[in-house]
């Protein structure tokens, strides 16, 4: 098992290298997953409750707050099976959830469950109303407070539906996008979300500043997560965004930010980390996405794959279904700076699908 | 995979079983090591390099400052296989980079490389003109301010002809040496050794004291890591000697030092561990150097070999090539202590040459 360099060079990731990780998953719910096929991140009708049951079994490995754990349509488990297994097999010091707007707070006792007084936002076709000011400068402040004993943070997200208020949100910001964004789908269900994306930018007035944009399009996990970006660089944390085009889109919105008030940032001691599934996925182009960044960026990706797997549910991602989330290409980065083999990790993920 | 105990008991090294530890890698350059054909630790020519490309490949398993790895002419990879693989299978906490003499500084981002401005010695042939006290006190303060926030430090060497500078310093120190030290040849070149040797100590005259002794005939890795040992007992510091002979000399500076001082030292939080292949090395013997020292050792050698391995490279190694360096001894103890076995080690060290 090993990682590839999409941008930058190997030096942050090798200096990560058994050094101890604090994992933070942050929730959230956009009702742009009620939109009927937009996303396959869990039970149709119930997507809402997703990022809940993603929490409760990254830090448990039990489902709580529903039966069974989320599988969409098609029978592709959650990626948080595999930032899961990892934990089993090589545990990050320290789990702690974001609550970005949850409808469901999961049932856990000890693990931290960050309160930030932030509501699930609208769909973003019918204008997402989130006081992005707010939500950003939340961002900022738990990032500027943000303390741990731990080397490094890697930083997650949960949130179904959430390819398409990044791929929405950068295109809002002006972007170069087509064809760059991800979806959980291997057939992208382009129509739906095309829509959804034309039907919210067709809401935003020329004169939208940028948090007036943010408020209309985006999603509280980008915004919030912007802000922990820029407010963790005064103490010069080492984070890892793992995740896909949306923790790109984070990163869109760091450069738009830092443009609109001529700022600059840092990016050293930031990386983001993702899976191969999305750095080899012919239907979005995430190094695209980063190089339009004006400031240099880290990237890897995991070379892991399920070719020593012959679960049917598993192989469905090697087809091209799911591909990301929850941290999982962050958390197969970490595994591979760890010492974990594509072998042990293989069957620790089985083990938990019977 | 297991370790021998040479001198001392199991108890420290079994102590150390499964904490972490900052691996130290002392990177230094005599030009002892342009006299032809007096050691195989790089390319003809180009000895120089090796301690920055070993610092390089140790840190990210690129070689940065020349195109291909050092190898010796016989084909010999250089020990920094030994001490990458057990990296990547079970990661030192920390890696750092002392540049006790560099002539190229490596090219890595965010590892930390220590400058002590210390500029690479002279040829000991022609005396080697060494700032001696200088640097031992550069040593000694290293030592006194070094905080880690692992349980232990491993401190190892790379430094072409550093056998022969340890032989020199021994020898001119007064210590039984004939026959004790090693060589990184399987047919150790012992007429350019000895002549050498005895260019050198033809330098010295009656009257010098310890520290004119160890300009002339000694190396910076030596005397550095005789005062970053003295000065670590202020705060016990638990240390691995990752070394043969060349490191078992740099107790014999300290031994010195202190009987010219009449001082004391508390040596039960030091130990060296070396290679089977040094310990079973029938051209050197280290043991009897370090039965020369006034105060008690621990010290102990793994028993990997490459029985396991049909690569003809590695096995020049079980031939008596090569046999210590870049803390491959101290590096195969840290795997055993860590549940490491021989089979994964081979094969990780393998999957470098293809």
């Amino acid at each position: 098992m090993n990682f590839e360099t999409i941008l930058g060079k190997v030096d942050f990731l090798e200096f990560l290298r058994g050094k101890r990780a604090t994992f933070l998953l942050s929730c959230s719910v956009t009702k742009t997953c009620e939109i009927p096929n937009i996303s396959q991140a869990g039970i149709p009708g119930k997507l809402y409750l997703t990022p809940t049951l993603d929490a409760e079994f990254l830090c448990t490995k039990e489902v709580r707050s529903l039966p069974d754990i989320a599988q969409t349509p098609k029978g592709v488990p959650t990626p948080a099976l595999i930032t899961r297994a990892i934990h089993e097999l090589k545990p990050y010091s320290n789990i702690e959830i974001l609550n970005l707007g949850l409808d469901v707070i999961p049932q856990i006792d000890y693990f931290k469950i960050y309160n930030f007084d932030i509501n699930s936002s609208e769909s973003i076709d019918k204008n997402a109303k989130i006081p992005a000011m707010e939500i950003f400068q939340k961002g900022i402040e738990f990032g500027q407070n943000f303390e741990t004993k731990d080397d490094y943070v890697i930083i997650a997200e949960t949130i179904p539906a959430g390819t398409t208020t990044a791929n929405a949100t950068a295109k809002a910001l002006g972007y170069k996008c087509e064809g760059y964004f991800s979806s959980s789908f291997k057939n992208s269900p382009n129509d739906i979300k095309n829509e959804t994306i034309n039907k919210a930018l067709e809401n935003l007035d020329t004169n939208d500043d940028i948090f007036e944009i943010l408020s209309k399009v985006s999603d509280n996990m980008i915004i919030f997560n912007a802000g922990f970006i820029l407010g963790s660089r005064v103490n010069d944390l080492k984070v890892i965004l793992a995740g896909g085009t949306q923790m790109a889109c984070v990163l869109l919105v760091v450069n738009s930010i830092l443009q609109s008030m001529d700022g600059e940032i840092d990016s050293s001691n930031l990386a983001l980390c993702t899976t191969k599934w999305i750095n080899k996925d012919k239907d979005s182009n995430l190094k695209a996405i980063l190089e339009q960044l004006d400031f240099p960026i880290n990237a890897y990706a995991s070379d892991f794959d399920f070719s020593l797997s012959n679960h049917p549910a598993l192989k469905l991602y090697d087809e091209g279904e799911a591909k990301e989330g929850v941290g999982c290409g962050g958390a197969l980065c970490y595994a591979t700076i760890n010492g974990l083999s594509k072998e042990v990790v293989t069957k620790k993920i089985e083990s938990f699908l019977g």
